[in-house]
């Protein structure tokens, strides 16, 4: 039977510029440990860790509560739409989300957080890490907190990927009365970050998640690419 | 700690018009089984099963690949874009998708499937025949397989709930840095569908998955409601 679970790794501390991610995580996943790793398992980390151990941390006047609004339009390389306070936008990587990523919440007072410059390349630098020192093969997803345009509520989405697909292809699958499925690409990096932002919270600082059970079938080298749907493709930009 | 897991429910045949979904839960459930349900489990169960159940479904036909797009049209409320053969519409439900959620996978070559008319409802029954036969209080979330505007690949997201919140809101929860949030509601009948299309896969005829884990306080009455986005608020439609 194919079961999945995910669990936080509890403990770990506050993530300043210079620390590496990897590093710390293999820190925390000592073998014999409840966080020890195993082939085929996935880290989902947080973009905030990610950005602030990267140095995406940009001061900003704390006690104006639109200073962060010119960063905005900085790190977009379009707006998308703009009422009120609220701007979507395109971000450099092909992102369309609010206020290009960037956000006060879990950042020290007076500083903002910008996404990583490459956040495939954040991924691939944990995982390599953590091939390195622990020797298992993990997928591994940097994630952050998006909303969507006609459902309220916030999700979890992938924003980098390494070692683990993107996007499953399952055209040509047969369906269950054995004929051939149309279109059915699934999105396992944006489902799994989801299924680790249920065992985070956004509150109670746990910026890692173990997810074990994905079918070992789906490890493989991938980018972001394989999401971010191009403009020409696009019917609502 | 706090663990989540997932897991599909094998064995459930081929579901006719007239089925209770519920009483096939139930008979598949047993107690002492490795599907014996737990209160606070949430039960995601895809909408193919309860349209089929609940008799929706229309003869079109087999040999024209575009019969069931005048259904497409019967059943939206609005056509929101349109490319090619692709039809995005907003459905009687206020969900914005494509085809109006109606497809032709997994269902008997002739007939489409469209959504339930009432997918909370659907919702509700199952939680009120599981609560009624096996006296356990579970959430119940009705799941289909949506894409997204600017992001390739589709997941599973919730189109009926029951017993368990669509949508968190975690505003003016502090975060993990002592201060108040700014808005984070988070939409977990969502993550929780992403969640179990991960053990279910689209073409493995697992059509219920069993999560466990879930947050205890998140259990409550809710709607798709809490969900979809009111057409004054959306700035994509």
């Amino acid at each position: 039977m194919n079961r999945l679970s995910a669990w936080g790794i509890e403990g770990i501390g506050e993530i300043i510029p210079g620390d590496q991610v990897g590093d710390i995580i293999v820190s925390s996943c000592a073998p014999g440990s409840e966080y020890e790793l195993h082939d085929f398992d996935v880290l989902v980390v947080t973009q905030k860790i990610v950005s602030k151990a990267e140095g995406r941390l940009v001061e900003i006047d704390p006690n104006d509560p639109l200073s962060h609004k010119q960063l905005v339009e900085d790190e977009a390389v379009r707006i998308v739409r703009r009422r009120g306070d609220l701007i979507i936008t395109e971000t450099k990587h092909g992102f369309i989300c609010a206020n290009s990523g960037i956000d006060l919440s879990n950042v020290e007072r007076g500083y903002a957080a910008l996404l990583p410059l490459d956040s495939d390349r954040s991924a691939r630098r944990i995982r390599d890490i953590v091939k390195a020192k622990l020797g298992v093969n993990v997928g591994v997803i940097v994630s952050d907190t998006f909303g969507r345009p006609w459902r309220k509520g916030l999700t979890d989405v992938a924003i980098g990927v390494a070692g683990i697909a993107a996007v499953v292809d399952l055209r040509g699958t047969p369906d269950a009365l054995g004929r051939t499925m149309q279109v059915t690409e699934v999105c396992i990096a944006d489902e799994l970050a989801s299924t680790a932002e249920l065992v985070m919270g956004k509150s109670s600082g746990i910026p890692v998640a173990i997810v074990r059970g994905t079918d070992p079938s789906w490890f493989r080298d991938s980018t972001m690419s394989e999401i971010v749907r191009p403009p020409q493709e696009d019917l609502f930009r």
